[in-house]
């Protein structure tokens, strides 16, 4: 098992805070020893750091906390092995190139008969059932669209949604995906979010007697959106998922949710906008 | 116009020495201050670094510095634009992934007319002459080898000599290609390689007043290859080659030079091994 967290904002946003936080689950208050990894956009582009190591002990993460990037949008990894060797080419954030974009995928869970499901063209280079899932997955996408992802929340979403849950049919799947624009967050078994608006004020992190201002991490009006499998913050309300549940979130805001089996689901489109109560 | 620098060891060795000395030429002793990237493999997986700001004056590029990372391969280029502005979508090496590895493609010069070349399914995330020229390169390697990239330097080696001379006829075309096992170095205009044996003692870097000891990078039997657009030290000898030919590398050694025009091209096949005199 491992950990997930993804965070998108209004405006390019420093990391550091939630990461450092989220590093202390790599080897120290969690059990999660075994590599991380980090992918910040810069547009469509994924810049993406990893490590093998435990992001407590990693001198890579130690820099990103001492020499913090700004992003709009960052899916973050902490691993646990279950299935595949530790070594970097199983380190999730795994990342492809999509209609001119990164397209990025970390996994929480273990999906059992995955390595069932046959590959045509794309290939694995690691040994995680969680690699070939993204690979079949990229498949699906690329035969449901040819040249690019589509900019519509409830098109792309609705994609994401029917094959997240048919992925989810071989064992748990808790995942984050992005390609730069949207973060999607699928609930296969824990998955939980805020959304926070400027001024942020302050939070008590669930791991360190450490208290962060959060007016570091957004200096001006608009919203940050995290999501994670597990909450971040002890004083603060974090929204539960249930299972199945496919959440987008674009530009610090949760867009769509996409909830219930396949034949059964709604979806929940919400206009928001910079100072409307939560879409949650 | 930018920097190019390869190396393969028979072992996993230390880059840092070279890196440190070819990060001089990103602003302050060389006039490329448009970024930088480094890729290292670890079998068919490469990790990339990559900064938009010079590596004279990157913390990234002295993070690496101070924590070297060990690699069998290793792929760096310093950027001086002349083509695409200055951001991370457009810092060389260019990744993606062919039959279960990671293909990086690190080059410098301008390719003119290379736009005019139609790209069928490869996107490039950049707006660079150089990604596109890497796009297109993928197209006709997926074509030629459906599955994966042959184990088998001569077949491999004449692929990407044909379509480097191909390339090289829109501008100039000095490149580093490499897929975690061979490194593919092709002279446009300017490059060099040494290859250096264990023991390996002391050289004299030509950017700084500083000797290293080169037994700190190979501590066994064994050879490292260095291939650069120019000579990092003073007092070694490196051999220069002429426009237009195809170094192929392989765990420290050369091991193929494919050389002339396309139709005249002949290949010297080198049976090199450890203790053996130098291929070149």
């Amino acid at each position: 098992m491992c950990e997930l967290l993804g965070i998108t904002a209004t405006a390019p946003v420093d990391v550091s805070f939630s990461f450092s936080d989220f590093a202390q689950r790599g080897g120290r208050t969690g059990p999660h020893a075994d590599g991380w990894g980090l992918a910040l956009f810069h547009q469509g582009f994924a810049r993406t750091f990893l490590d093998e190591r435990p992001a407590s002990s990693s001198p890579l993460a130690t820099f990103l906390r001492d020499n913090p990037v700004e992003t709009q949008l960052a899916v973050a990894h902490i691993r646990k092995k279950t299935r595949g060797e530790s070594r970097l080419a199983n380190t999730h954030p795994f990342v492809r190139v999509f209609g001119g974009r990164h397209l990025v995928f970390a996994h929480n869970g273990t999906l059992v008969h995955v390595r069932e499901r046959p590959l045509a063209r794309e290939t694995p280079i690691g040994d995680t059932d969680s690699e070939h899932a993204f690979c079949w997955l990229l498949e699906r996408l690329r035969d449901a669209f040819a040249g690019e992802l589509p900019d519509d929340p409830d098109r792309l979403g609705r994609a994401v949604f029917d094959l997240a849950n048919d992925l989810g049919s071989d064992g748990i799947f808790n995942v984050l995906i992005s390609d730069g624009r949207f973060l999607f967050a699928r609930c296969g078994d824990n998955l939980v979010h805020i959304v926070r608006r400027f001024p942020l004020g302050h939070a008590t992190l669930a791991d360190e007697e450490l208290r962060v201002d959060y007016t570091q991490v957004l200096r001006g009006p608009g919203s940050v959106a995290v999501v994670a499998t597990s909450p971040l913050t002890r004083d603060e309300e974090w929204v539960r998922a249930t299972p199945g549940t496919l959440w987008v979130f674009h530009d610090g805001a949760l867009v769509r949710t996409f909830e219930g089996l396949p034949e059964a689901a709604h979806v929940a489109a919400t206009a928001w906008r910079p100072g409307a109560p939560s879409p949650t």
